[in-house]
């Protein structure tokens, strides 16, 4: 580190939503980093702590318009739709590396001379190292990939993969809504997009289709994380089983494998995937759990980021506390 | 009841709101009423169940835009100053008896030839037994009033009474604000208003003024209940207060006094108000619980109703089961 | 009813906990029951409101050691094993109906000369009629076969049912364990006894082994309810499947089938069972939500009595309010 | 830090408990300090993890009975009065620091030739930076005195200081109790020890008893945090008075005064206490929030160690995320 010459500078564009509010939380005391620029259509000239709470006396950020693009990095944090339409509207410096935390460029990857990386470390990870553009993946998709991916490379009886995850209510992001209304959502469980929710897309770009995923999502009374389960047929011994995963996460320092059951808190406010497996009857059953504002999004965001720039990924993710 | 010849007609006037919701709730398996139309401005041709989801199955009734009129009560849920807009814009009839849920009417309580008598029974039932305009009390004042009114009738070594109060997020009413966001309010404890809640003004009616109520509305990350803390320096002894106590509330059924220590959860989906004393250092700490849905709204004004009618007040107030 | 000469007497054995406390929550205000007796090991001598915090004030009724045998119908609620030991060690007249809230009688049905119905009235309706004993379902079981039932009783293109299903922290008994600490299970999401629930073996009796559930209960951290998602692949039509549902459950006061998209709040503190189902992609997605300690058991428990004493079976079980 | 030639050795007793995790956590990640050793009556032999689940994949530390003495600091976290019983069976080499977390030394502070200095820094960081021996401030007791301490030195028209503190359920420790478990605790809100809590001992102990605490204690339905109201009679302008605190607390990283109405979740999982004041009626009422393991317990204790030695005090504290 001592050799550093300088920080990353960095913009956030899109900062007063929850993936940006995540990165201005975690970034602020990233030893690496500067958080140059924080823009926000709805909320410039107000300070930071305004719209992020906790961030009070921890810095004097103001919210722009727009953001000072002659930077090292800017994180897409807009939404759905609005990362492609912001980079079609706005020049961009070629050096300038973006991080786009929308589903923009999953599966279509391509944005005219810009390729994205899908920024899933785990399965990825050479190809961002020498990446300019990461397409950063979704919480539900992280999730469900690191679950699977080692037991369906390794090949299994069946094509047909079953999986639930109930997620917390920052995945819906700070829309006011009905099922976003304490009152509504306190104590209560629903699901939404059964079977067809749209981070299924870039989980079936990786696997080339070849295994059909069940997937029920559910909205769970809680702030942060997603569980997920997913089971599939078959024959394989649980010990061959968990051999596999351990040699395809070994050189992964966020994604563990747990031989003792997990439960979601483990994970929260972490930058860890947390993997746990049973066979019962003839199936596997793989536990999957993130934080979904972590790894999910904004942690693993910077992870991608440590391994464009060289640095060992787990700088400035090593937070601690809560696991109540 | 087996010589009652013929049910109580009701109409529910901004019936899509949590008073409105609740009342339908309550009265639905009220033995001797019949709801005979709800109105909503927004919900006109809605069925009941598309907006108070629990009553799927329960009732075919459809919001209309305006109630039927040429009813025996009129339930007012439309929100502070509604009703008195309401009234001026619309000829009820004088046999219509109106029990009105916003604050319209608390303090100033006439409206033309209308009196309206103050809805909190334990210390004004015979005036509502021949009312027919009744103004329903609100949620913190009830449990503030049936908290301390004992103990200030029976005179205190000071004039300073200091209340604390945390209610649930039903108070704050159905609107989407930042306050009212699951993933602000989960595990989120905030004050609002102190010192100067609108609900004192009834209190101060109640009690001429002759106390000084230093109050802090706390918002509290639960959907329903209201625990309040009172406590004024006092030298009576606390087996006397308790016999106070008892004695102010022998002849009331819904308000109980309890030697044991008290947890909101006691009384939540009751139309009870529950009260503990305890006598510490020369003070008497005065713990008072509601359903702020319940006692706090829609079933004290079934509870009116009752009295206004000659029933049971309990009739149609005695559902149970949710401890927990 | 007005010929009702005398009300049902009841005794309640293992009345502490919570299935036991949730009978008499429901049976206080039962206009054709009263409780006679209610046992408990480890609190005989204390009132109820000791134990059942929110009754003080409903009732004087203490824990006695033993129950008065001498009543109409005794509730066994001591838990599973308890229930086979109870009756082998306690002489009970063969008039006194036996209703048992553990899983003791569930599949093997017989007792010396007691014969166990299996109390599920919406597939067993004839026979609970003309019982004297009631073997009480299991509350995934309840979820799970009100789901299913139909449907498969309908036919459909596969034997593999795949069932998740979220419960309260009330499923899990009073038992202080780490699971159930506040600290640990706030915010929290773990599974238990994955594809081998002993729910599962009532569920097979009824289905006689021809389908496979594989079936995942999930620990949520709310109080009560269970939401019940299956899914099974179909080639029946979205609206046949809908009117095989809405046929089955006619006659049955307590299930409703909703076209619209349910959310378990929409249960809580009431007896319904309320399905919802969806096709997508070849598979129909069932959701079945009950609330686990009224229809999941107690509520059960009453509906049961109700249709073995020829009372319409819905007589003390409209109870309502809590939504939220 | 660069000649920092090795990094402080660190024994943990008694660190199976919330404040010897929470001690765990942050120091694991705490650039300029090494674990030694961590000592469990009840779980000597076992991993971290088994004991403090979210640690897994982060520390192959073990549990030992007994801790190893030969080290820079000793964190005692035992509980109430197993500290002094520990130091009185325990020959511990007098150059090691001792920093305890138990109340046993907060008011008499001398065990033997050790004299433990009070380990709040916001009022007594001269003596803890040439202190041997720390006494860690209880976690009442610091949201309390950050409060009201810069007021009452610039003195006020009343003696008495009105306090309602609501704390999160990990103030209570991991032992099951009824009021720990969750279908008690969720939802629910109670007071323990009304006016009496023991941590207004160490309160009086600073301020010399010169005023009277009237002090609620309230079991909030949350995991962590502390959100603490006081309000005292003053004629001192409100301007002045934020004059006042800015001043007091100029020199102290953690403690933030903030004009802005303030929420429970903006310090959760920091070491901050965040100040908001507001007069009204002749009052000010001054809101002070913490996170009670951290800024209350554990980080508090870190924030006195990094004194001790002479390090920046925020160093290993500036963990972030988590406002949901």
């Amino acid at each position: 580190m001592s050799t550093m010459k300088k920080k990353i500078k960095i913009s956030i564009q899109g900062a007063s939503g929850y993936t940006g509010g995540e990165l201005i939380r975690l970034l602020l005391n990233h030893p690496l980093c500067e958080i140059v620029s924080v823009s926000s259509n709805f909320n410039s000239g107000k300070k930071i702590s305004d719209i992020h709470n906790d961030l009070v006396g921890d810095s004097d950020l103001i919210f722009s318009k727009e953001i000072d693009k002659n930077v090292d990095v800017i994180y897409l944090c807009s939404g759905h739709g609005k990362s492609s339409a912001f980079l079609k509207s706005t020049k961009i410096d070629k050096e300038v590396r973006i991080i786009d935390l929308s589903q923009d460029f999953r599966v279509d990857n391509l944005f005219e001379d810009r390729v994205f990386e899908y920024g899933l470390p785990e399965i990825n990870k050479s190809n961002i190292l020498n990446s300019n553009n990461i397409a950063n993946p979704g919480c539900f998709a992280t999730a469900i990939q690191l679950g699977v991916l080692p037991l369906i490379s390794a090949n299994s009886n069946s094509k047909e993969i079953h999986t639930h995850a109930i997620t917390g209510s920052t995945g819906a992001g700070l829309k006011l809504t009905q099922t976003s209304h304490f009152s509504w959502r306190n104590n209560n469980v629903s699901w939404y997009k059964p079977f067809t929710h749209q981070h299924l897309n870039e989980v079936y770009k990786t696997i080339e289709k070849k295994y059909n995923i069940n997937f029920i999502p559910i909205r769970g009374n809680f702030s942060r994380g997603i569980f997920c389960t997913s089971y599939i047929k078959t024959d394989l011994d649980i010990d061959f089983i968990y051999k596999i995963y351990f040699d395809y996460y070994k050189d992964h320092p966020f994604t563990v494998v747990s031989n003792e059951e997990i439960h979601l808190k483990q994970v929260i406010n972490t930058n860890k995937c947390l993997i746990h497996l049973k066979k019962v009857e003839g199936k596997i059953l793989i536990t999957s759990i993130i934080d979904n504002l972590i790894k999910g999004a904004s942690g693993q965001a910077i992870q991608n980021m440590n391994l464009m720039f060289g640095l060992d990924e787990t700088t400035g993710l090593k937070l601690k506390s809560s696991i109540f």
